[in-house]
């Protein structure tokens, strides 16, 4: 028995999120029909870094999975492309130590955010980046608002109110705002992040951004630990899964 | 009665091609639907510069129509992109003389053509450019191959069989190719283009590339008058419309 790591990446648009779901396509469910029919019928279970909902993407998302076949990583890397559905690509397989985990090992995650702030947003845009209709945020206020929640805080009012975890403490350690021409991205980067955490991170922000709240008021909003707080979770197709660290 | 002349973007992936067909989702009956309601029921037909297949794109297509609404053109382009489908944006929209004809009067075209040399293919480019799983062509023999194809000639060997026009002469003004990252692209400018010329140049010239055919068999072909004699018809999706010349 090996086990195997692989980097993965895919496009959310047409998936029901990443976790397998009875009756859903979902990208667990497609990776692990392809694996148990290399496997010859035997289920083989994939672990991930974390899931992502639906409409939400990954370029650097991180699964493991135990085998018995004797391929090497990178011809199980072909073998896989070879009948994955064109909406999932294997970038990377290697082989790890029995004891690795993808998610339980994960040290931190980087993730983006992408506004298209065109004022008439191309149809090959649509799935891949939310559009503001030509409305440009003042970043320099994004900025000061994310200047508060870099460090190790509480997150409770930055996650979904439902969020079935006790601990609710997690670090930031960078949000960084990039122009691509007309898209803005913000990029994120922690040791964990609860469930909503970056697309709420990425409403409120904006909110800043277009002034309809001061970017002070994030201090705030942490303190109070409470999702009513926060500003309104943006729309998932926005959102990248870019990198996992170990 | 006004004439409106408009540049259209659409994503070719979920229609059938440009022109309407009864049952079929197709570019133009979308357009049409939405002007059809704007005009209280009243049917408004659509004039484009051509038709574009099914899966092929288009970044800047042409079309115009007549309406009795007295909308300044910018505001009518903010209406009609609030009721089209977000796979076809218009881009552009203006008042043109009542006798322009966005097919009859087109002087030139400008295709592009993408193939992406990526080992694997992002899962974002699927739809977008013709995976060649990390093939590279030779661009010097590509470019060889199309200084034959470049001028006026008879394009027989270069559009469907079927083609139901009786003078197949054409000026091709440029054929360029440009590197961007890992994709390929071919730009190719001409007066007009005949039922699959484009494809099945890019098909032949790929074949050119990776010394399946010679560079100088392209005259050969063209003097044939023969599609046998050309290579196969590369595929829609690498395929976009990028500017009509009036």
């Amino acid at each position: 028995m090996r086990r195997l790591k692989a980097i993965i990446s895919y496009d959310g648009t047409h998936f029901s999120g990443y976790q397998a779901q009875p009756g859903k396509r979902t990208v667990q469910s497609e990776i692990e029909k392809v694996l148990t029919v290399m496997h010859k019928g035997e289920h083989i279970r994939i672990f991930a870094s974390g899931r992502t909902d639906a409409r939400v993407h990954a370029t650097g998302q991180v699964i493991h999975f135990d085998t018995t076949l004797s391929i090497p990583a990178e011809n199980y890397k072909v073998a896989l492309n070879a009948q994955l559905p064109a909406d999932i690509r294997i970038l990377d397989m290697e082989e790890v130590s029995p004891d690795f985990h993808a998610r339980f090992d994960a040290k931190g995650k980087r993730y983006r955010y992408k506004w298209n702030c065109d004022e008439v947003q191309s149809p090959f845009k649509r799935n891949y980046t939310v559009e503001t209709r030509g409305r440009k945020p003042d970043v320099s206020k994004m900025e000061n608002g994310a200047a508060y929640l870099v460090g190790t805080h509480d997150f409770t009012s930055f996650c979904a109110a439902s969020t079935p975890v006790d601990d609710k403490v997690r670090t930031i350690y960078s949000i960084d705002f990039e122009w691509h021409d007309q898209e803005l991205h913000m990029v994120i980067e922690g040791s964990g992040f609860l469930y909503n955490m970056v697309r709420i991170i990425a409403g409120t922000l904006w909110e800043v951004g277009i002034g309809k709240r001061e970017a002070k008021s994030i201090k705030d909003i942490i303190e109070a630990k409470n999702r009513e707080m926060a500003g309104t979770t943006a729309p998932p197709h926005g959102l990248y899964l870019e990198k996992v660290y170990y």
